[in-house]
């Protein structure tokens, strides 16, 4: 049961316009504001805006982070009936200048949304950007009720999943999984400008995804970073721990070392939830030859629906031109020995389920 | 025009079997073979292989590169007609080894092609795997002209493009735009260690992007590292200054250093070439909610069928516990209307094909 109608968004980036996008197609009455007036009108175009809603119940700021405390404040004040959210990516210092403020700070409510794109802008938003994706919040020592009763509700509301945290423990949390790659990624590509035009044209592909952030703002992560800078100094002390004992391993050649290390590396990467954002699950693969064309994974859905049994992911690998395809369903254990029998008995090219895609 | 037909591939790795998937679909006759039963049993299937190639005219060595100096001597010996390649990640050794036999190395080519995926083995493998990719060739110093001429056959037949490099210079390359870039990839993820659970499964793409490379396999890197450890060296000392003064800068809160270091990092990015990544596809997206339930995926290939579309690709997000999910499939711009069209006319919640899958 929606608890409140009337919503006023500060700032129409892609947060902001994306929220706007799916509160609107729940049934919420709702104006988005930017001060810059193309962003602005991109986004009132997308959600149909017209004129600004009127006695907002909700305000959800959705700026930079150094304008986050602020704009709460300054629209806090000016509807003092209102709750306030923001979705800004640190908490510890937000939530410090807001709970300056013990009325103020009691209809506020601090969330983070962990939805982002590389695009960014109101032009890349999408109303089900959330949907199945964790959305922090994090109550001020003052948030009552009503106030954190509200953020639940936006962020049950666009299908996102609520996590709760301390300020202290988001930023700490954030330094590890957004920070310290934010850093490494930097420092890579800062690393070769030794390397001849020649040679860097022959990257590939990891060299790209490694150094993809380095391309992110740097006015904007230097703030970031300095605002989150104890936490981050902690991954930092550690990463530059870890890259010692790499280089003395090699230059050593100590192999069993620097084998060591890579494996624990590896180990780590393994608890990184999947690319779904979801929780990685224990997926066996059925690995299955087709023919590639109009039909073939239907009848290979109608053999799993027939044994009942619950596809998780699949992938499709096939080559323009080509006769056949390879498909590997992931499934769970048991579903994927169900489909394999079926599929088997049904005259199939299909492997035995395997614990590894690879 | 073929200047040879017959090829024997030894290893049934992803590069491998994907080499084979892409001659054979070029008219080539050609087998396979490994030493792990499984793996061979797969790519045999694949590639719809029969028997062993007879007489060899070109055999091409896909092991692990401590393997590949041996198994050149080896094919070498038994094949005086054949042509030898290799396909290995660093070129100084192997091939200073090789040319310990003059009248071996004059009939062999070393290549190295940069394409790879961080998941490996047959199943992984694709034909089109090293289209628009750069492929480089590093002759021996008594390579024959019939030598380079069935390795540059190959990268042509293959969609790849050949770039001629000198073992030194080789390996002096793959050092900053592969090696550094796993080693950084591999720490990071061996740096969060002390992350609990509950932090970690809060990751976005950021952090996977980055760490994608510490999948990779420890032992078949430790060896890599260390076959090129003087090279890489210098690389990891350059890398240690500069996480050495970011370090620094954010100890003594010094904003516009930690700005001028992420600034040289992005400057660098933008000299990474985007468009050796392998050839890029226009496929549309179609996104479909559906419950999470057995029999939905059967449901929504039949209509792809029903309207003769062909599946390129798909993604299956949903969140354990709910009850719906988002299923997005990638289509030629063509099927992806069609699809549409049939999806809406049953009654399913699917959204306007969009060229991005964002």
């Amino acid at each position: 049961m929606a608890t409140f109608s009337h919503v006023r968004i500060i700032g129409s980036g892609l947060i902001g316009t994306s929220i706007a996008l799916g509160l609107k197609q729940r049934g919420y009455s709702l104006s988005v504001e930017d001060e810059d007036p193309q962003s602005e009108a991109i986004a009132q175009s997308l959600i149909g805006q017209h004129g600004e809603a009127p006695d907002p119940e909700l305000i959800i700021i959705a700026t930079p982070i150094s304008t986050i405390a602020p704009l709460v404040l300054e629209f806090s004040r000016r509807y003092p009936q209102a709750t306030v959210i923001d979705i800004g990516g640190l908490k510890s210092e937000v939530l410090a200048e807001v709970e300056e403020f013990p009325e103020i700070s009691a209809k506020f409510c601090s969330t983070h949304p962990m939805a982002g794109r590389e695009i960014s802008g109101a032009l890349a938003a999408r109303g089900d950007l959330f949907e199945g994706r964790i959305w922090i919040y994090t109550p001020s020592i003052n948030s009552n009720e009503r106030a954190v009763e509200i953020a639940l509700e936006v962020i049950d509301a666009l299908g996102a999943q609520p996590v709760l945290l301390g300020p202290m423990e988001h930023d700490q949390a954030i330094a590890g999984i957004s920070h310290l790659p934010q850093i490494v990624s930097s420092l890579l590509s800062a690393s070769l400008t030794s390397l001849p035009e020649r040679d860097i044209n022959l990257a590939g592909q990891g060299l790209k995804d490694v150094s993809r952030l380095a391309a992110s703002n740097p006015e904007l992560w230097a703030n970031l970073l300095h605002s989150n800078r104890t936490a981050v100094g902690e991954f930092l002390t550690e990463f530059a721990k870890n890259l010692d004992d790499l280089s003395t391993s090699l230059f050593n050649d100590d192999l069993r070392k620097t084998k060591e290390i890579l494996e624990i590396g590896r180990e780590n990467h393994a608890r990184i939830p999947g690319k779904h954002g979801g929780k990685k699950r224990d997926y066996w693969y059925l690995p299955i030859i087709i023919e590639d064309k109009p039909g073939q994974l239907a009848r290979i859905f109608d053999a799993c629906a027939a044994v009942e049994a619950n596809v998780e992911d699949l992938s499709i690998e096939h080559t323009p031109g080509q006769e056949s395809g390879l498909v590997t369903l992931a499934l769970s254990q048991k579903d994927a020995q169900k489909v394999f029998t079926q599929l088997q008995g049904e005259g199939w090219k299909v492997h035995a389920p395997r614990e590894s895609i690879g």
